[in-house]
């Protein structure tokens, strides 16, 4: 890596899940590891505050990332991980949500051991469960449902993944990380298959002050998308347990009266 | 009810997810949560040690529930809730997990709503996502697959969830909780499929000293599981994925020669 080793100096990779916003839902064991950190490389979607857990001398580097714009490029990260775990010990990588849903950190770990660093991982509250719980969105609920299914919308090549159709004819509740480019995409599946009463909603900045949502059915949730203006990065549930929300019959009563001009209800 | 109101009292359910197990994957909003209980109902595979965050004079009391008894049934707990809500306060509900993955959370919140009592939720790492990743197992990985589904193996019905067929046919990481005792049903279904050579994993106990894993594929994992004794509770993981353990590959190629007596590898 072009960096002397220094024959004092113990490299690891710590990668820690930082949750899904809310710097309260990092775990305790996380922010211990935090404490001993001699490096951060922290995400853009991680909260702040988080950073105050690390000690006052240690490097905090922003490599990115997120949809917006790219900081740095994942090789970039790679190498930044060997080169200061060489020279300095622990290297903490902090990622939003948890490392190993969608988050890239088993690549991390796998450069990091082809360079002979060690690594721990510290698990997170992955947006996907936590998000929906915060909103009184129970993803699986005894006698409505038998599991629940998590997909990415920004896949390696590009493309919606096929298994979106599979969980559409489940009793799944669906959900989407980073699909809010793909709504369009997602609802005209769901319309293919004849579901256009099932109950959808998107989060925005979940767990945050700024927190927002969306509710609605397959139907009109785009209406109702640009209505709250849901932008990224937003997480799309799918499924009959969207209706426990505690606005879901006020939001769809009032829906149907505002598409019908009252002429039904 | 059949308990006096006490009107300077204001009845609140707090429902915390506790984690997997290791007490330390916990978060620090749940910690906090701890702090102000007045009633603590604890399910039996929380961690002894998270009764430590509560105040010292407020009242503990294991409710169960594990697969193997039943201390208090669900109604009775129900009915603890908002008991305890209206003589004391704050009541929290700690569950292993996350509450509302396959924890009956949103039950217990909806029955206090019936009875006036408000509720706050703190979710928790569920074992589905953060067992995997502390075995180095991540649940997507880029190029590999670009989903996951989690499906109870404990339905309603006591029947495993038709999900699993569709789960099956999917490129996701199917794992399956509360489902070692329909592991060889869940086996068959692979076989069915063609799907012998697929890598799975069980994890008992998983994030404590006494963690278990049995790696194998579909065609020898009941074999691997008896030989490593493991029992419940434990996780499923089925998928690609499974052979990231950096035991995998010197297990598969043991088993391969136990099993062909060393006549091929």
């Amino acid at each position: 890596m072009g960096t002397a080793i220094n024959k004092n100096i113990n490299p690891l990779l710590t990668v820690i899940g930082a949750g899904p916003g809310d710097p309260e839902l990092i775990t305790v064991k996380a922010v211990k590891a935090l404490a001993v950190a001699k490096v951060v490389l922290y995400d853009a979607l991680v909260h702040p505050d988080l950073l105050n857990h690390a000690p006052k001398d240690s490097i905090k580097i922003l490599v990115g990332k997120r949809a917006s714009f790219h900081s740095y490029t994942q090789d970039e990260i790679n190498k930044l991980i060997v080169t200061y775990a060489k020279k300095y010990g622990n290297v903490v990588r902090l990622k939003g949500g948890d490392p190993f849903i969608f988050g890239r950190g088993k690549e991390e770990i796998e450069y990091a051991h082809s360079y002979g660093v060690k690594s721990k991982i510290v698990p997170g509250l992955t947006s996907a469960t936590s998000l929906p719980a915060l909103q009184g969105i129970s993803l699986t609920t005894r006698g409505i449902n038998e599991s629940f299914w998590v997909v990415t919308g920004t896949t390696k090549s590009g493309v919606l993944s096929s298994d979106i159709s599979l969980a559409a004819q489940s009793t799944a509740t669906v959900v989407v990380l980073m699909g809010r480019n793909k709504l369009s995409e997602i609802i005209s599946i769901y319309k293919s298959l004849g579901r256009e009463s099932q109950p959808i909603a998107l989060i925005q900045n979940g767990s945050l002050p700024n927190e927002k949502i969306a509710l609605g059915t397959i139907k009109n949730i785009e209406e109702e998308v640009l209505t709250k203006k849901i932008g990224t990065p937003a997480i799309i549930i799918i499924g009959d347990v969207v209706n426990q929300h505690h606005d879901y019959l006020y939001k769809t009563i009032e829906q149907n009266l505002r598409q019908t001009n009252y002429e039904k209800h």
